[in-house]
């Protein structure tokens, strides 16, 4: 979570939602859902975005990261946000430069585009990657370069 | 959605649903949630199945059925309905007699299975036929001969 006004960025939150691997698929999925739904009900954001997903070397968590994703991608819609989608190597470009960027590489902009952030771990400073993105692509747009 | 008492089957609905193509995903995910939702409310059914996806020739749409699937098993979750998930190949086999059962003959047999059943296409009686295993199943594990 980020907030822009402008071309200053303000960092706001960042997290991983981690469901109970005990639990089967479907109540993962709805205990995503729950805190998906309590944290758009406490931040209120304006907009919202999710990196694009592929097909990688490990099919069965493609599909699980995507069923996920679903998830994600409707909580957001249900709240009448719009959702950004963009392909990691277009953050990775938007963000460091370079669209074969490194997480690490990834991780260490993010955090000085944000300072002050404490950043828990990689996933989520691919997130405020993303995030940053977003907020690039809207300034873009309304400055009508998009 | 079916009844089972005991071993009688009985056709309760099926369709299929449509979500408008020339919205986003995101809204489209929300669409779909929307309209589970009622539909659980409705019938407020005991238990929910769903065929297990696997990654094929087709990728991209692989991760939309994927991610589609992840709203209806959150949707079935949420409402406290635990949700089966079958193999097609197991489908087809409980239905059919063999994994390798084609379409045509699933929906065949659906129809000789739930008479008097309007069946709204191939992806309709699929759906029908993993209710089926589900009750089945059900039936069996309840004999204790699961």
């Amino acid at each position: 979570m980020i907030r822009a006004d402008g071309n200053r960025l303000v960092h706001l939150a960042n997290g991983q939602i981690k469901t109970r691997p005990s639990l089967a698929l479907a109540a993962r999925l709805a205990e995503l859902a729950r805190t998906l739904d309590a944290l758009i009900a406490e931040h209120a954001p304006q907009a919202a975005a999710a990196e694009e997903v592929f097909v990688n070397k490990n099919p069965a968590s493609t599909l699980k990261l995507a069923q996920a994703r679903g998830v994600a991608l409707m909580c957001a819609a249900r709240a009448d946000l719009d959702v950004g989608e963009y392909a990691p190597s277009l953050v990775k470009k938007a963000v460091v430069g370079t669209g074969g960027a490194s997480k690490d590489q990834v991780h260490a902009m993010v955090a000085m585009l944000l300072p002050g952030a404490k950043i828990a771990g990689e996933d989520a400073s691919d997130a405020l990657a993303v995030a940053i993105t977003h907020a690039h692509h809207l300034a873009s747009a309304r400055r009508g370069i998009s």
